[in-house]
């Protein structure tokens, strides 16, 4: 049996997905074959309109239809609050909570000498003058608490800790809502023990 | 931050592929902003080519790009052998072989009580039809040797039993080249010992 082309080169483009290795992409592609084709034709389209339609805001670096994100166009918003995520995905969460009224800044990713990925690949100087343009006064540091994620919140308090009048905090790590303390591990029942809150 | 309509659409339709989830989805359309235009673009068509050229064999179900497989119209195949597998895909395990000239018969699945999947949703009919028509010789059941592919040979085994001069054979199980016997499970081993084969 030939080699369908037409079929490989699908498999190929899927493949390169992350997280998507050969058997998947071949799954995946079964699977468009199956379904019906406008509901084919709806994957295409929205892939296309994608990438032709959103960018990476110039200002925080988070996804946007237009050069700058609503957030940041958004007169409303306080300007001198920087919440710092490591990728865009990351603004979701946050604006999820529905609380939080500041800008963001995306630095795209965190340092990660394992992944041979350095300051100098991230975006901090833009983050330093933000935060000297906006005047700044507080930036709470939203890296996820693993060991590459510490490093960069470690290496933001350095470049950031002689700003005049910042204040610099860090999301809190403890016990998750609706968890026990038995599922959690020591260190983070060491942390929520340390970071305790007055409860009146 | 209001939704970003073309990003959401793009993360809904990613999202009904088969295996990706909400968060999968953010994270590989993230990376389709991220990515090339180009590769982005070839995505996109390759998808919709897919759809547009490519369908199942009305013969024996495999992917084609005609009515009729490459197999099926091939004149130097034996047509009097059929080797049933469970999906499209299996098709090429058998190819790669290089050593399996006969032709095929895709069931679209198996016979799967829990997932509700009784023997009336695969092509049953065609295959008795086809093992009638071609005069065929000998059935090579590829089903896999889990629970519900063994329920769907024992069932081929059945349908088929009564027609003259027909072989039913079934791939075999055992320990897989390359192996050790330490790292089968019992039942493999088993199936091994059972089905042991003449050196010379």
């Amino acid at each position: 049996m030939q080699n369908i082309k037409v079929f490989d080169d699908c498999v190929h483009e899927l493949s390169r997905l992350p997280g998507v290795g050969r058997k998947t992409a071949v799954r995946l592609a079964l699977h468009i074959l199956k379904i019906k084709q406008d509901q084919a034709y709806k994957l295409s389209e929205a892939i296309k309109k994608l990438k032709d339609n959103i960018k990476f805001c110039k200002e925080c670096g988070a996804i946007s239809e237009n050069e700058v994100c609503p957030v940041c166009s958004d007169e409303n918003r306080k300007k001198d609050v920087i919440c710092i995520v490591e990728e865009a995905k990351d603004v979701f969460f946050i604006e999820n909570t529905g609380r939080y009224f500041g800008l963001y800044h995306v630095l795209g990713g965190k340092i990660s000498p394992l992944d041979g990925i350095g300051p100098g690949d991230l975006s901090f100087d833009k983050l330093t003058k933000r935060v000297h343009n906006l005047n700044v006064k507080e930036v709470i540091i939203a890296t996820n608490p693993d060991a590459d994620g510490e490093t960069t919140a470690s290496y933001i308090g350095k470049i950031l800790q002689n700003v005049p009048d910042l204040k610099i905090t860090k999301l809190a790590s403890g016990i998750p809502i609706g968890s026990h303390l038995e599922y959690a591990d020591e260190i983070t029942v060491l942390r929520a023990l340390e970071n305790r809150v007055g409860l009146i």
